[in-house]
């Protein structure tokens, strides 16, 4: 094999070997060294944040008159290569790392500016063509270019995880519908309740899913305020007037998202609080999704020494030492999944508060967590949909079954007889194990005609006592 | 001292003596008697809630014609004197307690029911007249009644943070105006940066205070939506539907707040991510107030071996050994209020995590902790705005002395002399302590008029790179 | 009613009425005016730590020389009379406190010497005879002081938690053996798995439990180091060598509790991360408890729609609409304050860390949410144990019912015939509804008697694969 | 390129085309489907776990007569290979998992089965020769082979956590030698206090270290009783008694680690709560490590508008925009990373909490995040300590500066004129800027000879009252 080839490049530091043939240069490989933390590579959707905001300052300090036609232009198309996914290898920064994400925004400045060179027919590492620093973060900081670039993945992220929540939402709907018909017992504090239909519960779920998705909408609107121009403490010290008008209305239509200005910049670069209230929904759809999930589980808990009201569809075998067990294992990945996003949010809101003063310098570790929490849930809610709810099926039989024998249709009672006796009549029910109509009929307190009415299973899990007028005649 | 009279009452566990002249009853008592947790009593203001709730029930079950106006009339009684203040040290529950509310919500029914009957002229503990299921409880359970308190509690709380918030808006608007001319040293990473006015930082932080004062208002809105009417699982089992259309119009009237009812009202049955989500929102505000509180105590550290640049008013001596010492004690409480609204969080979210099916049982220790979050932090406010913001103020001489000895202001001069020659004279500063105005006209970079143009403090705190044009020329 | 008295005191911020019956001064008046935050009082057992300590130091600052005879022995005797329990109520600032305890140590501090003038014939306020600061406070700091109290305190408390536990332990042993020959399905990931015995899985209960136990001896073991003489920063400035000797083996004696100094003082004043390792250990235990919560409310699911192995004593009425519903409600109130504890803390972690320098100012909110786990956790085991746990039955028909039916008993097969064949009977099992034994039997695989000794029920709960021997003849 | 070729494999759940050349299987395959959650692979060390495993479990099986030699063998060989770093690509399944590892423990059953197949002649997807769950699983349940796999992976884990910490304690120690001279102006919530030397401070961290490193030798002693031999629910169903007396010594001995087996294997397999109590040490590491990290910020901030009296080694630049500044970015990436242990705790608690009855399913969870803790917290402790901790310098000058000119000294003269007057002198040094020392000289309190010896800044950091004795002559 021959020998690797050097190029040396020279920084405030000193100077160093850097590979030849990368576009990365010293700044990013003395980042990379000094954060070896969890040996992977950004998220992608943030090195094309990166590009687009790269791209739209130098069209946009182009037509302040700041910077050159030809190298915007070259930078501009060096930007578009990796919104096409190329040099996204040379992106080696670790996401975990120290400096308010300076060692990012220097690598996609030394990426960009080192291909813009090539472009121009220079070499990489010659930097006198197009730099770094001057060019591709003209009129830049990385305090405003890293928060933008956080929230602008962070948009496309929740988009794509409301594209599966509405998916979830419409799969659970259809549930709703095909589970109608079915009456079940409704428990409350795991204990039997009164009657409900099983498509009642899952109509429930979907309603729930869609307050997330609201939610979700709130959220996004969070992220679309920008501090882009407000350079290194917000007060846009180097920006240039024309530039700092347009950079956003330049980013927002290169990017094709909605984007607006931050009317406060200083603010805006300080304070992650929008961070921590787009987590805090990612969160409480969390929670919903778990809450499904544990519903689930214990509906299809059996298959016979537990409720046994539904199945999962079996997706995989459920254990190595079992034959035939067959486990909720897709829920079971949405609650942990769940789980994390919950402490994801910890690490967020920990991070969040410890801004201080002009900057936080703790983007990298809410980025990390953030992004690991909308896509691991979104990936958790396309399981659950193509791989759990849409195969679910109801066992009607048993349902209806522990309705008829439940004591809890009692409360139907309850309005004709009055609570002290009619938990007399439960009591007694529960002791005997003889069924609550029974009771009631053998002591003369209603007609079986009338006990039918009340009972009616399906009557009683709309509002309204039934028949009450014609019975207290 | 005469000894203790007591009253029989009889519940479906059994009889049990009950202080002859308490209005709670035998439910209250034993529930009492479960649950020593915290040793504290209910919310006052959840209390208030239930009476609202009661009374709107009377009302709106006698429209119905489901209850006598005579026992109505005597319930709405009863909740107006609760309203007012009485007979609160009935409520004897623990706030942390099993069973999703039913203990509190029976201890209502009790109070209030025995309380009616004495208006009607019978005695404590005799039920024939007015009974606190069959009548106070009447159309209602636990399942709808305790999330109904839960969140118009909130609705209440909330609009006293955000009172308190607001009010801390506009003190530190107003020592922005204050501050607009103290110019100083803006730190990034606690670096030297780049310089910044005192009033510009106030400024950031009233903006980011209006911005959480809009998220409570979006947390408001979460807590709008009732599930009255639903009784045990949101089918609205025993509720008439005459009941079911008006009691949340009622109670909103009788309330004065704006309330709606669930469109799915098993959903809003089962489900407490809205808890979550307003949570969430005071969380958020909780961050934001946090790194505010850091941020002063950072600038007022000192007073010769710190930043020394505000003083915070001297509210009581600092140390028990060390004299004369002051210390920043308001801002210090405004963090630890932050830190428990954030674990406080943390149990809302597991809590909300962990219902199950119909019904989450655990609203209780979700009501503990958010009412707790919400009233500290408006109190934290409180003391903050009136101990300590109002009274702030700036060491003008020593803020301004940082920036004309600071290394940072090379930023300024990076658009003229590029990034690589800038940073070489900002080394060779920090090398020799020289100021870098000095070495630049020592090395007839520029002349010593161009540098004060450039080097106006204050124009270096509004954006654009001002002089520019002519000194391009 | 007649005017209330004041008298004037003063201290380096000015003069202050104060109430002219209390023993608290103008410095614990001052705090209560700035903190309003919970509107609670200390917990009495630091008011009781803070009493030990003063009491030592006066003892050995009197042994040093360094304190009059008379002032000490008028201060010994006013601690004394704090541990008898009076003056509580004089102590009147809010737990949650900015400063890091001073403003506690100084309400300690005037207390005491309000009450120590008066032994000594003098008034409350005039500090001329006994000090404050100078006689009471003498050879300390609030920063040696107050997180001595609360690692004195934590003590306390964990050692009422470990009894507790210990009952608990005691309990869950007794039902074990109680349930020893109750054979029951054994269930993962909520599904069928194989037999177990009820005593087995209390049994695992009491020795979970029991491991417990063993992390609260190291918690305590964390809170017996402690910085006291290390005065404002640990240097031991202002500390007296003889006093800085004896001072903690004097604490220790009059506080009868294993108490050592610090090898380093310094890190011992700044540092809480023992307050944190104490919190994580009564949060695994708060795990511990959570999950035997949540199974004893899976497992007495029912009566009739859920698992319904056993039966939790019914403590109160579980509905106030269901009549004759019982709930869960001591596992559940176990669940909250298990949440209440984990999101602690979260609370204790971030104020720990959030210490600066020679000190963690944080110091209150840290006690306020450890001591509350500690003490609720305490309450809920004290509940669970008397009100639960001692009284839980089992339904041992159900429970063998659920066995013999099962699928799951297809695993003791596995051995005999191979994972792929026993996975294709229990599929056949679960579709026609078979009984497994009786598929084996037809298919001619195992005899009657072959079946019979493997599916032993009480031989399938216990290791070795029985009888394997002669069957491989 | 040639068409990839396919093997077809069968499981309970159907068949499916599993390619060729690979040596997971059906099972392995299913998993990787149903879970794309984080889209990285399964931790190198838990594989090498698995081996170790899966290698014992054929030596102790073939011991006790239930595996033939020849197949056990060829097992064994297949372990050494994947030790020896080989076929680990071949472990496909998402460390975020439903079941509770089952496609984990099967991903390595039939990676070991293929290769032990291919070893004994037989090809990839014969099982007839090697069975991936009657030979490689003989004895196993997922239950027991997959938490101890986890425990002997965070063992590993710890024990290198354990020597960065070593290397930390040793950094901080010889920076507290080297810094013995340094005297500095020591603070209390950020208010200038009394002197204290950088070298006690260094001396601090490097203590406060050591306690951690004693408290991950506990967190070790926690994963070191194992459940092996339990199978599915810890009764050892279908585990042959000589093997379930063996495996465990065998895989101490195979692996080189001190190993026991639980003494109740029921709870060991339900229990998860030593992993709660080992994620609490680490958490309580991480809040020491981010308390001196926090702590060299604050002592390096400026360099000319902050405390200044440290500097870090410059790493890298830092900033995009401002030239010259060199950031603190190595103790930040500290801080994040502590960040995210706490928010990790969270997930991992709510993990163990959530099991159910005889299995917790929710390892997979526990086992991510717990390892990602331990591992990034290490390689953050390796950065602090090689490109921070050992090159930090002191300004030794300026802290001098400090302490000459605080107030704070007052405190050493409290002793000799009281706290009142003292008090009063402070203040008057804060308001007219003089010097206390020239104060109390002027006002005839005490003479210059007097004041030097008391002032000695390096007597006033150690304990003890230096030259009371000749003063209150």
């Amino acid at each position: 094999m021959s020998e690797q080839e050097f190029r040396t490049e020279k920084d405030s530091i000193g100077t160093k070997n850097v590979p030849e043939d990368v576009y990365y240069g010293v700044q990013s490989l003395r980042a990379a060294e000094n954060f070896h933390i969890t040996g992977l590579n950004m998220h992608p959707e943030i090195i094309n944040s990166l590009a687009y905001i790269k791209k739209a300052a130098a069209i946009t300090n182009c037509e302040a008159g700041l910077l050159d036609k030809k190298i915007a232009q070259a930078i501009v198309k060096a930007c578009d290569e990796i919104l096409g996914g190329k040099l996204h290898e040379d992106f080696i920064v670790d996401p975990i790392q120290g400096g308010a994400g300076t060692s990012l925004n220097m690598n996609a400045n030394e990426v960009i500016a080192n291909r813009a060179n090539e472009i121009l027919g220079g070499k990489k590492g010659d930097y006198s063509i197009v730099n770094p620093n001057d060019h591709v973060n003209c009129g830049q900081s990385t305090n405003d270019v890293i928060p933008t670039a956080g929230k602008m993945t962070s948009l496309r992220l929740l988009k794509n995880l409301k594209k599966e929540l509405m998916r979830l939402h419409t799969a659970l709907e259809k549930k709703a519908e095909e589970f109608d018909g079915v009456i079940k017992m409704g428990r409350t504090q795991l204990q039997d309740a009164v009657p409900i239909r099983l498509g009642q519960e899952f109509k429930a779920y979907s309603v729930a899913v869609l307050r997330d998705i609201r939610r979700m909408d709130k959220a996004m609107d969070e992220m679309r305020t920008l501090n882009m121009g407000g350079t290194a403490v917000g007060t846009g010290l180097n920006a240039d007037e024309a530039y700092l008008r347009r950079i956003v209305p330049n980013l927002s239509e290169i990017s094709d998202m909605e984007l607006v200005q931050a009317y406060d910049l200083i603010d805006s670069t300080q304070n992650l609080d929008p961070f921590v209230a787009v987590s805090g929904a990612v969160k409480a759809c969390a929670v919903t999704l778990s809450k499904i999930a544990n519903d689930l589980r214990l509906m299809s808990s059996g298959p016979r020494a537990g409720f046994g009201e539904i199945n999962l569809p079996a997706k995989q075998n459920g254990s190595s030492i079992m034959p035939g067990k067959v486990n909720p294992v897709i829920p079971e990945v949405v609650n942990q999944v769940a789980f994390n996003v919950i402490g994801n949010d910890v690490t967020i809101t920990m991070a969040a508060e410890a801004g201080q003063l002009e900057l936080n310098a703790f983007e990298p570790i809410i980025f990390y967590c953030l992004f690991q929490s909308i896509d691991t849930l979104g990936y958790a809610v396309q399981t659950f949909v193509d791989n759990c709810v849409t195969g679910i099926t109801a066992n009607e039989t048993r349902c209806r079954y522990f309705v008829e024998n439940s004591v809890g249709i009692i409360t139907a009672i309850c309005p004709y007889v009055g609570y002290q006796k009619a938990a007399e009549i439960a009591k007694e029910a529960i002791k005997t194990g003889e069924s609550v109509k029974k009771l009631i009929i053998e002591q003369g307190i209603l007609t079986e005609e009338q006990m039918d009415e009340i009972l009616d299973p399906v009557q009683m899990t709309e509002p309204g006592i039934s028949g009450k007028e014609h019975l207290t005649d």
